[in-house]
């Protein structure tokens, strides 16, 4: 087994960058605090960025597909070819995050971790085949310990490449038939919270589907619970590999110092891991999207996270974090150019 | 006094471009519904703009500015010259609203109704002075029925212009010392609600002061009781002339057809008159921010209104607004140019 790098320390926060953001806020022409989340969104990539004046001119979105042994038990709305089918459309440009990407000048890059296809070679596609899509966690653990170490550090690989590519901004998206079943059954585990209160529609199951599902999670839940104290296992048990991708790239942009735009429920379930593995890890997270899926406030409150928009997403391929990139940037923007009361002369108000 | 051209026929929306976008928005390939608000966003303006694939290239953003004699009651924790200053500083490209406008690429245009200071000559500022800002409304009407016409047709030029401009969406924006208390008198007599439920700290009132509003608000309230049930005399009672022109602009933009995004509280109260005027203008108004002032939920609730954002916000300007346009053009994008499920050869989940 390799060592296990996401156990390194993050790095610190700017914390003089924070003080001269904040006092730069508060010099600006508009009533203290009138800006509302984007006042705290700018100090904060201030202190992330080591700068007073942040910028977010290059963005990074990786996209981790994978597929899911559980699909056997009937868990999903859509056939598994599906996964195979979207990596296809992402580098088509036809897909929702294609788009998105093409909008906001984002780099997009699709790593396939192992799909039910193992013979896909799509140009543009990463393909990892670190296996035919996970093993059906209803039955046995997920993957292996040799599986998930891959993984992560898949998601390490792409934060360096994003690196090299001089990203100020890690949007981390996921595909993968199943993949809320995956979640949703991590989520209960690193929770310990009832399985209905985290167990939703997917991609568009009906009641009984959810229902379904709920059951399979439960079944899967009893057959690893001595695990549950340790997250790394709990992962492996009940992850997907391009969960296990994101909890990897999440820890690997918060030790080199990469901001990171957490997407929807699946993503933040993978944040929730990574911040299980290494808290420290959590101050290097911004939240995007509150999403549809029923179970998404709960992770987000116990991740203490605040996301920036709440449209009724629920598609994943980090959408919901591409959407909200414009809001990060008009922030930096509105921080970094607005005129001071000085500059401005207009009169604040008596203190 | 002119015409009551309020009063003339709001555009018809094109339902059959309606019915175009809703079964685009079926074949794209994402599950049905999973882009959220942003698939009805794309469908509404569909409709609007008459055509299957809307786009939102050209933006106006007309700022309304007037001072409000109720300040004389001690309502507002800024002094009333900042009307002014701030007027300079939206022309000199240091304001919020300066700041967002440029990074969206929109056009801004900074209206003075009227201020204190009626001796302004600002380079680029439209210079209307209708009144040296409003009479005090809890001692007399805000203004005449003549001022108030002038101000509803200044709010219809600014359209007229945005037009002649190819404007594709009109953003209104407000500044004006005090005007929060006239927003939520406004409100409390066109809602019958209790002055405590709608009146705010504005810009930064502290408790004391927002229960000092709230006593004006309720003074002026039973002073122009009698005229509670006519929306344009109430208008004219305890409104102000930026808070008449917002109400004259979507009015116009509702009878031409051109798309509006209502900002915060004050705007959004504007939308609530030009509602009751002219109820079919409705249907031309999108929202863009619910803000921090307490008052909005309940005015959004009225007018049936989903904001695309909820920031905490409490700026005006037009800032809330100005900052959900790339959400609109990111569902116009992703409208336009995703692919189909045939186009990109993905299975769709069987019928």
């Amino acid at each position: 087994m390799t060592q296990a790098w996401w156990l390194n320390p993050c790095k610190p926060i700017d914390s003089h960058a924070v003080e001269q953001a904040e006092a730069r806020q508060q010099q600006l022409t508009k009533p203290a605090g009138s800006l509302g989340r984007l006042e705290s969104v700018a100090v904060q990539l201030a202190g992330l960025q080591g700068q007073l004046k942040p910028t977010l001119d290059q963005v990074w979105i990786g996209i981790f597909a994978g597929d899911h042994g559980v699909v056997a038990e009937g868990v999903s709305a859509y056939p598994q070819e599906v996964t195979g089918q979207m990596l296809h459309n992402f580098v088509s440009g036809g897909a929702a995050i294609s788009v998105l990407a093409r909008q906001l000048g984002a780099a997009l890059e699709v790593v396939d971790l192992g799909t039910v296809n193992p013979g896909l070679d799509l140009k543009g596609v990463r393909h990892l085949n670190i296996g035919p899509g996970t093993a059906n966690f209803a039955v046995t653990a997920a993957m292996t310990a040799a599986q998930g170490a891959l993984a992560l550090q898949a998601g390490r690989d792409s934060v360096h490449r994003a690196i090299a590519g001089g990203a100020q901004l890690f949007i981390g998206g996921e595909m993968g038939i199943g993949n809320t079943t995956a979640a949703s059954a991590l989520a209960c585990a690193l929770l310990d919270c009832p399985v209905v209160q985290m167990t939703g529609p997917g991609t568009g199951l009906n009641a009984a589907g959810v229902s379904h599902k709920a059951q399979v999670i439960e079944r899967a839940l009893a057959l690893h619970s001595a695990q549950r104290g340790d997250p790394l296992q709990t992962l492996y048990n009940l992850g997907g590999f391009e969960i296990a991708a994101l909890v990897g790239a999440y820890l690997a942009c918060a030790q080199e110092g990469v901001a990171v735009l957490v997407d929807g429920f699946i993503c933040s379930v993978g944040a929730l891991v990574a911040v299980r593995l290494n808290p420290a890890c959590r101050q290097w997270l911004l939240f995007g999207h509150c999403g549809a899926e029923p179970g998404h406030r709960h992770v987000l409150e116990t991740l203490d996270a605040e996301p920036l928009l709440a449209l009724g997403l629920r598609l994943g391929e980090g959408s919901g974090a591409a959407l909200a990139v414009p809001l990060l940037r008009l922030a930096c923007d509105l921080h970094g150019q607005m005129a001071t009361f000085a500059e401005a002369a207009v009169a604040d108000r008596p203190a």
